[in-house]
């Protein structure tokens, strides 16, 4: 790997390379993906099955888009049980920690018959993207489900594309099952998206799409917001780790490597204060390198996008952190705790050496799925929050408005808003 | 106004009918907005004074862009002495019930060494849009600005369009010091949503934008999400007033004055089960209309989008409400609370009869930026939310990872991630 003394100048190459693989560069796809949604909106169910036989080869139609009680069955007896087993100790862990994130409706009152308040509701409905072929991760499945199921969604309706069989991936039926999913389609692309946002003869509308996909998958959520809700648009995975000489150098690059074998668009940095030990970490990915599977996906990522950065105090490694904002952060030195006081943006931040990413990609129950790119400045990892709504409540009496009635009348007068004024005012006209 | 009697078409065609109103429906402005967006990418500062003085017919320039602490105290000198001391006590409201809303970081840990937990970091710099001319509201610049202070977000800019004479309502500047804007500059239109996208010489970017505007605006809004957050893109304004025969029907007529006067494709709404009550509400809305001062507006939007619907249950009424997802819901039935308890969707609810829509746009204290158009099945009123994000803590032990090791490895392989796997079976492989 490249290791590179951190300056301002290399810093701003640095920033802006990791920014051009954001999927909002991609605008080129654009016109047909409106086009497919188009599609949808006109045609419904015939415009998404002629898709699926054009994009995913598969005969679907009516009467077999909506997986069955059976296709089920048949999933669970086709997957391994020890990894039905790790899927339900996995789904286990991840219920356990998004309750911690429920919100609780609340109110405030006083004696004078004002109360004031915020009512929680979950969302009606929600559809789950989930990729096919390659990219079909049951682990996915469980990140995207569980806290919506959480939340208390009723209707949670996944979608993805189908092999040429007309089947879909054994271990995404199990996953969806495990995590509480309601229903199950078919179809894939932007037509999927299409479908669910407004809805078609086979696939009731629902009010917010999460889960990832390719980037025609990506547009259409973007070009549907508003219609319906949609999660963060995810970019490719990062991970960045900062560490002081305290590091083990062999656990820093293979956890470099678990995100650079991603795909060639993912970003692996080590941010460290130590010479010694960015030598030894560059040393050993290549080792490692050398014996993993996905050797070629990794070697491209990490001539694209990953770098060792050595910087000349622990401050400069953070400040570079916050700026970078990347979804994954470990801490790996002497005192993470205190170092994470400093970290003001990352998605997921994993503290010492045995706190290894890909055990939040599985296991310990947070969110895998994380702002990227840079978002994490102002997104947040998936949780139940993402799946409630709330209201505010106001509840006067007569009491509680007159002493400030003639505020407000001056307020909206103020603003020119006259109506708004008059229907405060009524109210004491006797 | 008209009275429905409401079924399954009428109701059909009602909500068809109102999703017209939606921004999402003016992409013909999409061009022009792209093009002011790359123009101040490429030519920052020059760009936006080009477009200031083409827009908005004032000499802007680097010298004059910010707003100066004594064209502040010139504001406070303009305004009457009477509405500066009715800011300060909205603003104090809209403080209190804000600070309700402040979640904190929490974590939980087990005696093997396993932390797991969420932190909560106010966004660092958000930006705040104000129209200007006739649609400058002091109470808008209170209700964008307090949360996101209460949320602690240190950098705090606005942008508002300047008159002619390159100044600023003062009613505008004694809102955006009351509520403790950090920086005002004058620029407005799509023009300063790009420039605080991307930063410009005069003004440093921000992370997230937030404030109503003219089309132009929602829709450079849209175009720069994922670059930069957003807050919902808001549509016209809407009431709904779910009454049974115990309303007072002039009350009930002003309130949906209230929001008619706001412009021609606000939505005002009585859903009813007594025809009674329908008919006297229709005479109190001609007696009020004849007065008002925005009575063309009013009329129009009356005309386009107002509606008496008369349904033969409460339940069919309720359900109704919940179909339309009203920005704004009065409840003024015998008994409020009950008919709340069955509310899925609306911004923000008013209960019982002197909860008149206003006290909440001005003074009570919850947000007035709600979500319209039916977006209250997806999304929420403003609040502290919008301007903090989160990032999970994960932290194990070597004697917390040992138990779980072997499963997270299973996993990963199973899912062909192979350096996912390496990363976590390395750390015991002596």
């Amino acid at each position: 790997m490249r290791t590179i003394r951190l300056d301002s100048e290399s810093k701003k190459n640095i920033l802006e390379s990791l920014l051009k693989r954001s999927p909002n560069q991609y605008e080129e796809y654009t016109n047909t993906v409106n086009n497919i949604i188009e599609e949808v909106k006109s045609r419904q169910d015939e415009a998404i099955f002629e898709y699926t036989k054009e994009f995913d080869k598969a005969d679907i139609n009516a009467g077999n888009i909506k997986v069955t009680e059976e296709e089920i069955e048949e999933a669970y007896s086709l997957l391994d049980p020890s990894i039905v087993e790790v899927i339900r100790k996995a789904a286990n862990n991840i219920d356990v920690y998004h309750r911690k994130q429920k919100q609780y409706s609340w109110f405030d009152s006083e004696p004078d018959g004002s109360l004031l308040g915020q009512k929680v509701t979950a969302i009606g409905a929600v559809g789950v993207y989930v990729p096919g072929g390659k990219a079909a991760y049951p682990s996915s499945v469980l990140m995207n489900v569980i806290p919506a199921k959480v939340a208390g969604v009723e209707r949670i309706a996944m979608v993805t594309p189908p092999g040429r069989n007309g089947k879909i991936y054994e271990g995404t039926l199990v996953a969806a099952k495990e995590a509480g999913v309601t229903e199950i389609y078919k179809v894939g692309g932007a037509q999927a998206i299409a479908a669910l946002s407004f809805g078609t003869e086979s696939i009731k509308k629902v009010d917010k799409i999460v889960g990832p996909g390719n980037i025609y998958v990506a547009l259409a959520k973007k070009a549907v917001y508003g219609h319906v809700s949609i999660d963060s648009i995810a970019g490719p995975s990062e991970i960045l780790v900062l560490a002081d000489e305290s590091a083990n150098p062999r656990f820093v690059a293979a956890d470099l490597l678990s995100q650079a074998e991603h795909d060639e668009l993912a970003s692996s940095i080590l941010i460290t204060t130590s010479k010694e030990l960015a030598e030894k970490v560059s040393e050993e990915v290549d080792k490692f390198v050398a014996q993993l599977s996905r050797k070629e996906i990794i070697q491209k990522s990490l001539d694209n996008y990953g770098y060792i950065l050595l910087t000349d105090t622990l401050e400069e490694a953070i400040e570079t952190a916050n700026e970078i904002a990347s979804e994954h952060l470990e801490i790996v030195t002497k005192d993470p705790f205190h170092v994470m006081t400093k970290i003001k943006n990352a998605g997921a931040i994993f503290l010492g050496e045995y706190s290894s990413e890909p055990l939040g990609d599985y296991f310990a129950g947070p969110n895998h799925v994380l702002p990227t790119n840079g978002t994490a400045k102002f997104f947040s990892p998936l949780s139940v929050d993402d799946f409630i709504k709330k209201s505010s409540i106001i509840a006067y009496s007569k009491e509680a408005l007159e002493p400030i009635y003639k505020d407000i009348v001056k307020f909206a007068n103020a603003e020119g808003l006259t109506a708004h004024a008059n229907s405060i005012s009524i109210r004491f006209e006797e």
